[in-house]
Parts: C-alpha cells; structure tokens; sequence
C-alpha cells in the first residue's frame, strides 16, 4: 500500500459480481506507483451508458467481464503521490486521466490512431475502474485539470473527448448544418460541439421531451420531438422543414438505435458525412443505395484520440457547460442508487462524488 | 440537318423501344450544332452494364425509360462541325466524351461536384446516347483524344474516368493494400489503377477464372477465385492470406452483389477506406458494428467529375492497357447481336464499331 | 439607358482621372440589364486600400489604370430590374456582389478555384466599379442579403469574404492559437474569424492603440502595441509571452509590412500555417531556413472563392460585429472627403452611401 | 562490450576530431545491448552530406560538433545480439535503422510529428554514427531488410525516406507534374518518386550532365542542364518549355542553392506545392508577392516521419533502383579517401562498406 494513503484507510470500491449484482465492498488500497505511475484520490465519477451494459449483460460487444471489476472509468481526481521518473505532476494536482492505456508500438500507436490500438489495457474489463477511493494510473495518460474546472466537469472531460473526436473526425467547420440523432449524453455534448465548431444550423431529436428541453437550453436551433409512429418518409420530411427543405450536410447517428442508422444514411445531404457515434446493432438493415447514389461519406467514432488537452481547454474557457448535463447527484455509498437511476433512464447524466473536491465545492451546491 | 453531313445520308441509330426490344433503326440526322456544340461522328461505342439495365427493365434504379431512346454513351468519334463559339475544336478532331451535361450553376456544380448535379442532362434516358453515325455534343464536355489513342481505347475513356475516379475518392496511394471485389470492366480498371497509383499489393476476387486470368495479365498480385459455398468468415479467411494475416487498407467493391457489400464492410482495416462502386440493391442487411468498431471509413461512387483530362493521359502514356478489356467486337449493323453477347455476360467488353477511323484502324487487327 | 431608372435621372459616378486625381463627375447611366445581368441600384461603397492604390499610383501590383475608371468594389445595393433570362432576383431585393466575373471555363474556374482565373473581369481597372448610382452585374455574381443585414453591413461583406476564405485556406479550427499581424480591417475581420472558428487564443499586433482597442472589443484575447524599436527577436518574445512560451500554430500576415512577413515566417509554431493575407513588397530578405527546418507551412490568399454564402449568413446571424469597422461615413457628394480620409489612415473603415436603403435605414444613425 | 561481439575483436571508427581532421581510430567495442537495444555489425554506410558539412565546418546549421564523433548515418547492418526486452528482432536479422530516437511524450511525438520532436536523440553529433564495426541502437527505430535488399540498398533506405517523405509531403499523386531543381542524390531519388507516384511529367535540372544522365536512366522525362549565365527569366521561359508552356504543379527545391529557391517560388503553378528538401542559407532575397499572388503553397521536409516501412517495401518490390546511385565504394580502411571523393563532388553517392554480408554479396561486383 502507497505510504501516501493515511495509515488504516479502509478503501471501498463499487465491483459488479454478476449480471445485476454490483455492491459497495471492501477493496485493497493500491500499491506504491510504479515508476510511471500517479496515484490518484478519487473526486467524481460518471456513470457511462457502457457501465450500464457491463451490469446488465456483463459484457458489452465483444469485451466480456469474467471476474469481478470495480466500474467507472469518466473520471476526476486528486494526486497524491507520484512514481519516481514523474515529472509532471506532483501531489495536489487535481486531474482527469484517459481509460485506455495504449501500447505506443502497434502499427496503430504508431499512426496516431491509438483508439485502435489492439493491445490496449483499459479501465473496462477485465481492468479495474475508478470508482474506489484510490487507484493508480499511468502518468501519460492522466491530464491536469485546472482550479476553475470542478471535480464534476473534469469527469466529464472523458465523454467530452468523444463529442469533440467526433467533431474532427466529421470535419465539423463553421457553415456545417448539422443534425443529431438522438440526445442522450453525447447527443447533448454534440448540441454543445454545434456552438463550438461555428454551425450555423443544429437540429437534434429524440422522443423525450426533457432531454430536448436541455438541448435547447444549450444552443440547439431546433428540435424534433419523434412520434413513434412516424415512418421514415414522414421523419425525413420533418427533417427537412428544418434545414429550409434540404438535408444537413452532417448527422450523427448518438443513440445506437436502429431506426437512426438507417435513418443517418438517408438524412445526410449528397456528399455530406454521417457520422456513427453510438453503438448499435451487429447487423442492420440499411438504406446503401440511397447514400451511395448520393456520395455520403460513412465514418464512425471508436473511442477517441489525442482530444484530451482540446477537451479540458474548451472546459476551462467555460465554451462548453458540462454541468448542464448532470441531472442526478450521489455518494459512493449511494453507488447501487446511482446505478438504479442509470437504469430507470430518468435525467441525463448520474454523477457519484467520491471524495471531497478541497479545492472547489461548488458543484453539488 | 448539318451541312457536314453528307447529302442524303442515311442516318441509323440503335434504338431501345420497350424491354428487350432494341433494334437498329432510321434515325433523323441532327441539326446544324449550337453556338457551343460539337457535331461528332461516331466510331466506337462501348456497352456499358447500365445499357444493359436500360434494356433489360427499361429502368435503372429510379431512371425509368419512357420512349424511345439510342442507347450507348461510351464513345470515342471525330469532330465533322463545330458550332459558331466553339473555338477548342475542329473538323478532325477525334474526341471522346463526357456523358453528363451539367448546370453549372446549382450548388454542386459551384463545388466542382458536379457528378451530383441533380438538373444535369446526360446521354442516358430521357437522352439519346451515341450508337448513331452522328450527333451533337456541347463542347464543354468533349475532350480531344491523341493521335496514339485508338477510337476503341477513346470509347473506353469514360469507364476508365469512373476508376480513376474512385482511385482519387478513395485517395489511392504508394504503399496501400487494395482488395477488389469482382472483376468485371471497373474491377479490371481498378485492377490497373493499383499499377498507377502504387498499391504494393492488389487482390482481386470473382467467381469466373477466365476474368481473374485477364487481372493477373493486367498485373494483379493474387486472385481469389471464390467458392460459391464459402462462409463470409471463409471468404475473409482467403482475403487475409493474401495480405500476411491482414486487412486490405483499401477495398473496391466493384461488383454490386450484396455478398461483396457486406464483405467489403468487414474486409477492410481499421481505419481503412471501403469503396462502393458498384450499383447494388436498394438496402442490405450490413455488419455496420464491425465496420464501426474498427472505424472503417465508407464511401462511394456516383459517376465521375473531372477526371477525362487525367484518363486520357493515362492512356495516352500506356500506363493503362484498356484494349484488353475488349473481349468481343461488333458493328453497329451486329447491335443486337453485341447486346446478345453482354447479356450473355461472356468475356469482359464489348465494343461496337460504328464508323471508320480514319487516323488510327490498329484496333480490329 | 435601363427603363428602370427614374426618367431625366442624372447619374453621377466617383471617377479616377489620375494620380491623386480622383472626383464625383457626370455618368451614363447603365443600358439595360443584359439577358443574365441584375440592374443595381447602389446603397453602400465601402473604400478598399486597393481603391486608395489605384488613385495613388494609378496601378496596384501589376494591374494599371490607363483610363478614367469608377472605383469602389465593396459594396451593396438594390436590385431594379433583371434580364430576361434571370429567375433568381426580383426588382426590390438587397444584394452585394462579387467584384470578380470569372470564365467558368479554364482549368482553375473548373477546379473551382475561381479567384485563380487569368481571364476574370473585375471591377478593378479596367473595369468601373460601384462609385455610382445604377450599375449592372452578372446575376451569378450577385448575392441576396437578408433584412437583418443593413446596407453598411452588406458592404462589407466583400471584405468579410476575404476573411472567411482566409480561415478556410488555414484551416482554421477550434483549438488552434492564432496572431494576426497588423489590425486594419482584415486584421480585424481575423479577430471576429477567432470566436467563430474556435481559436482558444487570438493575438493580434499593431503599432496603434486604436486599433488594437477595436481589437479587444471584437474579442482578441491580447493585444501586443509593437516599438517599432523593437528587435525582430524582442518582438517574438513579446508573442511568446502571450503564448505561455510557445509560438501560435497559425499566424496570418495581414498588414503588407515587410517587418511582419519576416516575422510570420518565424513566429509560426513548428508544423504550423502561416498565411500572408496582405499584399507586400515583391521581394523580401526571408528567414526561410528557421521556417524551413521547423516544416511551417506557408499559405496566401488571393481575393476569395466560394465565400459569399458563408459570409452573408455569419452576418445575418449576427456571429461577426460588422458594423464596429465602421468608423467614418460620408454621402457619395462628399466622396472626395471620405478618400482623404482614407489616406489619413485614421480609424479604420470608410463608408460612404450611395443611395438611400428603403429597408433598413438604422445604419447611420 | 557485449558478449556477441568475437573476443579481442577490435574495433575502429571513422572519427572525426576537428575540421577537415577525420580518420579511422581505434574504438571501444559497445557494451551489451540495453533492454530494448539491439547490438548491430555495420555492413554498409553511405556518405551524407551532412557528414561533409560536419567534417568541413564541425558544424550543420545550428548543430555543433563539440568534441570528437564517429560519422556515418546512411547504413546497414546485422544484428548479433539483442536486449533483454526485444522480441522482434533477432541475431542474423539484416537491418538498416532510422538515426533519430525521438522522446516520444512530446507534443509533436504524440501527434506523430517527431521529426521535429526537440529531445531527439540522433546520431548526429554529438552522437556517434554508423562508420565502426559494432554499435548499439534501440529497437523501435530499427527496420528489417528482406533478403533481396542489398546491404547496400538497405544503407540507401534513410535517404530514399527523406524522398518518400517529400513526396507524401507534398501530396504527389498520379497525374502531377514535377519539377526537380538539383540531381543529386536526393534530386534522383525524387526523379525515381515520380515514377513510383504516377507523375506523368517529371522534369529536373542540374549544371552537371553527368548527374542528369543518371536521371534519364532512373526515368525523368526531360532533363534541363542550366547554363550559370541564363537570367531567372530565361531558366523559367527554359522550364516552360518542358511543361507546354505551363509551370509544373509541384516544385521540389533539392540543392540547397539560393538560386533555386528563389526559383522554386516563381517556377511552380499557381495553386500548386513548391517543396523545400534541400538545406540552403539562412536569409534569403525571395519573389514571395509572385508566389503569394498565386497562392503557391510552400511546405519544407525536415528529416522524415514514419516513412521507413514503405521505403523498404519500395526497395523489395524493385520499385526504385537505388544501387544506380552508388558511383564510388570504398572499405572502411579507405575511409578518409571515400570523403576526400565526396568533398570532390564527382559522382553521386560514395559507399563505404564496413562489414561483409554474409546474405548477399552481389552488391560490389
């Protein structure tokens, strides 16, 4: 056990056992850091829709959990010691860290495109996550946060990265009209990419209302409240009315459904790019003719790369309202309730308080 | 009727009436060209899969035939008359052609996209194509062929734009990997493209030996003469022994069978570009998670835009060996006859000779 | 004469003799408007440095003036009749223009890189510019302003669209840290492209204060008021301070000096753009090995493509502050006054209105 | 010294001690490789000519040889002894090695720029090079040759990626057409790029007839021996004619003369790519407004990124001939005589063999 951890400290982690079998337990304190190691006191920490997955199927895609993992991985903290060739930081910097820890070497690695590095060890399964008192993490992959971002907006740097990977990977430029499809979390991060990025035309739908109320509230131009009934003619129609009867020349598929897939290949101008950031279906039935006739360009979204120092800027320059997207706060002792809530779907984000943020507290005011 | 035509010239043309039913015919000679037409007398036309389509259902795609048309748009011919702006052109000129006439003024064509020009006349229905002895073109989008260019190679100009095309749209380059799926005319063409642009490895598959045998002559690294009764997992097995245990960075799909689209869609590597050139079925079930997860970037082909200067370049340096497509030579007398032979779908091209080069008769020796 | 304008009108024009000799004098009015022309009614004329070329040295670079010619090319107006073949203005729209009529049909307008034509016609020398009451422009050439956009507004859209296309040819984009060099309109026009593309700092120089005051307003982020006695060295340390250390990765040359074309070329960051926006001496004592060795690119621009709609919809959506260039206004009677003004280099844009806008009149007031 | 390394073997060096003071010493044989390092026996190492410029001057730029180096960079080897860590390498393995060991963490290494990484550990001074029997160097930066790549060859492959850089630098593709100003190694190796990129014209220049023979044979289409007496005027009306009255689209400056870099601005098309290969003088008068006027990009090389794999492939598939380079072989013994021929200038590249290849003996004969 790292000497920088108070002598007797009894650290807890929230680790799922089983499908729906997640509790609160006792957990060993981490080790001394190893040379390129930070260890880390954990602030915040959000619950992802992937966590979720892991809970409910123990598995996600093709990643399986076979042993007991602590969940969480969008995550803020504290420094509290520091390995012995880590430089840059030093005990008291608060930080937000990068889940996957990529092999520098694979051909990938070596392109810059290390969201495919295959050889990845990662806070997802069979890795530990953060959401436990104490952890270690490698120094190249964990990033400074500074005093005026809170605990809170710095474990929303993680799923920033995402929003704003997926931006540059759609070329998203000042002129775009850009449609989302779907406004969960990363739908809502995509509303705020709309502002950022100089679109001059951002519509995003969903079949709830409280999520486009938000939407709203952070600069979307239009909603579109989807009826169920509706068939696709009918949603590309209402579409249309809102880019003056043409087609945004982005969309980005964000809720991994597949009636938006299919959709997000018909609803991209000629030309334009669609954009697949959530994970849907293995297989789908779709529309290849239409898009192919028209040039669209299909690119997706894996993770995300190099967005960190971008991310925790735009964070920072307040061009990005993080906190807008929690709408339910809890304790680590309250993990099992904050992971009912992520189920229910109520609210946007759940975010778990760890530890005491000494440097801000103004965020669960 | 143009005074460049000689007196009582008898005028024909192949003309499509209903399905199935094409026959040569007494077609009108044309009018005098416009201020910026070019009066073109043909001498070879290629048959194209789409005149096939046209023929077979009177439609391709949404494009519906709905009177009587001449078919044929890839055509090489000598220049007989010039309208009274044109100044690029002269009587003698031996020109090929660019099927579509664009606006020039919508969006797209602002963009220099005009290959999505959605009010662009082209030699496809409603339009006449140019298996006739003549006809007018505007001269903005006829090209002049070298002397070293045989009428046969100047009529299969506009196949090779479509490959030169999808080699820059899928920004083809020295040192990729490129699979190409089928091995009709453009699988061949891309087959050559690999050549031109430096693949350090191309592979092509089809079901038919005789057209993998031309591939390997054109230069292909290895074939893969697909079994009918292989699983896609089989069939990817293949592939990846062509590429030492990895994906192709690059895949064509040039055969427009849905088994080659959802092959394509998990044959290419992460963060590879999968090409669809070829027409397919309106939707498909697709492995779009696969794709997704590795980032597989899809995009497609519609027509051409800009690449006539380029292809004849190509041709005119012997960097491309487009005679060797041709696999069976008919006149314009034997139409019905060459459009047998396609449906038949022996050999690889049919060319149909329509009138005398007088500069160049190396082609039918 | 167009039957559009008030019969018995006198038309007056602000005509360049010679050298510094430059006065309001009788005009023809304009014929009728030609099959794809718009008749113009003018509103608003802003005073373009080359204007205040032309009148100093009869010349700008290599274009001469050697005949009385009408100056001003930033402009907007009223449309009061169309050609025959003009579908897409009405009598009563608010228009700004694109001075340059391109060919269409050389291999840069065919490439859409338009302000590259060697065959353009422009309203520079020797063509008349917009100093005057009536004047007819090719309809393709013109844009439609919406209400939201005043007369001065419109005006200055010409300008803005050098700005645009400057951020686009340096791939401006959020994250980047971008000086500008040198504060006069276009400078300042880069300021405003700061917030909308993103720039995470934007630092802009010049030697007077008044000008880096507008600066601030428009949202520069600092602002460096250069000695002139300063070392090229101690001016880029100046800059590196106000990068904490480093250099920006965009820097864009806006002033024309040579002083800071030397400098762009080593205060650009390594890999990064340096873009020469204004148009200086033609040759300069360079420190190409610095750029050179650190692999900066260097870009220019030359007038701007495909810019128009963008701009007219950054204005109408009110993401640049247009009307804060404006510093000194004047009547078209009192023209001789305004390029006085000009020459004093006082403040920083001069407008002077033309004719009366029926539409929006909260310009001048 | 490592344990691989034949007892009481003992080993020298090409040192060089200060200007122009250069010659074979006795040196230590290396330890045992670090973890991941790999103990390589030199076969072949080419002379550079920042090697010249290090003997001439102690000194390259702003590098300065401080106390005495082993020279040599361009090489080969066999690796005889790997370290604890290394797995893709083992003893017998043929080899050439990339001369930059980069850090790795720095922004430009993360964002796969490390050619300019500024920690970079070279074996430039004041690290000792190739010209000595053994020397240790980390796995990461070494290659494989196959088999059918000479030692030679293999010690040609850091200068053939300097090209291969070059030409992904300046986005050389299919249909461009290339200007090289300079033919010596690197002019030549650029003339082989414009084959192996699909140039359909390539042009280079020399004042020795004997450097632009070798440049016919490797493939360039015209060859322009320059006259010191022409005027700029006259050299680019000379360039013209070679292009069809037009200026080539891409411009490689690969002498390093002021001459030609002046040239290089003015002799490319508008809207084309002049790149900077060769190292010239640090300030230099340049015709920027002309370049600028037509919106020339210019981008420079500094060292390569990433370009190791490929040029290797280029080299195994007979892509490039890169043994036509090699005019003078010496033996290390005959080391200072093998520099004493490059300072002559005479010839193309001078070969220095270290160590016998015991694979393939072909080279020399």
């Amino acid at each position: 056990m790292s000497s920088a951890i108070p002598e007797g400290f009894k650290n807890e982690a929230f680790i799922l056992y089983d499908k729906m079998e997640a509790r609160l337990s006792p957990h060993p304190n981490p080790p001394e850091p190893g040379p390129n190691e930070v260890l880390i006191r954990s602030l915040s920490v959000g619950i992802c829709g992937s966590d979720l997955h892991y809970m409910h199927d123990m598995a996600l895609g093709n990643i399986k959990v076979t042993s007991p993992i602590v969940l969480g991985h969008e995550a803020s903290g504290q420094v509290v010691a520091v390995g012995s060739k880590v430089s840059k930081f030093k005990p008291g910097d608060r930080v937000c860290y990068e889940p996957s820890i990529t092999c520098r070497r694979c051909e990938y690695c070596l392109r810059q495109e290390y969201n495919l590095c295959i050889v990845a060890v990662t806070t997802c399964p069979p890795y530990n996550g953060s959401l436990t008192h104490y952890y270690n993490h490698h120094e190249d992959f964990v990033y400074k946060i500074p005093d005026n971002v809170s605990a809170e907006e710095g474990a929303l740097i993680e799923p920033l990265t995402i929003a704003v990977y997926a931006a540059k990977r759609g070329d998203l430029t000042v002129g775009d009209r850009m449609l989302i499809l779907g406004s969960g979390p990363i739908g809502l991060l995509m509303v705020m990419m709309g502002k950022v990025y100089g679109c001059t035309r951002t519509v995003i739908t969903d079949i709830r209302e409280d999520r486009l109320a938000i939407a709203k509230e952070l600069g979307a131009d239009e909603t579109i409240l989807v009826d169920r009934s509706w068939s696709e003619d009918e949603t590309i129609a209402e579409i249309r009315k809102r880019f003056d009867g043409d087609l945004p020349n982005k969309c980005y598929e964000c809720s991994g459904i597949e009636k938006n897939f299919r959709l997000s290949f018909r609803a991209t101008k000629a030309n334009g790019t669609c954009i697949l950031v959530g994970m849907g279906p293995t297989e789908i039935l779709l529309p290849i003719a239409d898009a192919a006739n028209r040039e669209v360009i299909i690119k997706s979204v894996h993770r995300s790369k190099g967005c960190f120092p971008l991310s925790i800027e735009l964070a920072a320059q307040k061009k990005v309202n993080l906190t807008k997207l929690v709408t339910h706060r809890f304790t680590l002792k309250e993990a099992a309730k904050a992971f009912e809530t992520g189920f229910k779907g109520e609210g946007c984000k759940v975010m778990i308080k760890v530890g005491e943020d000494t440097m801000n507290t103004a965020d669960t005011e």
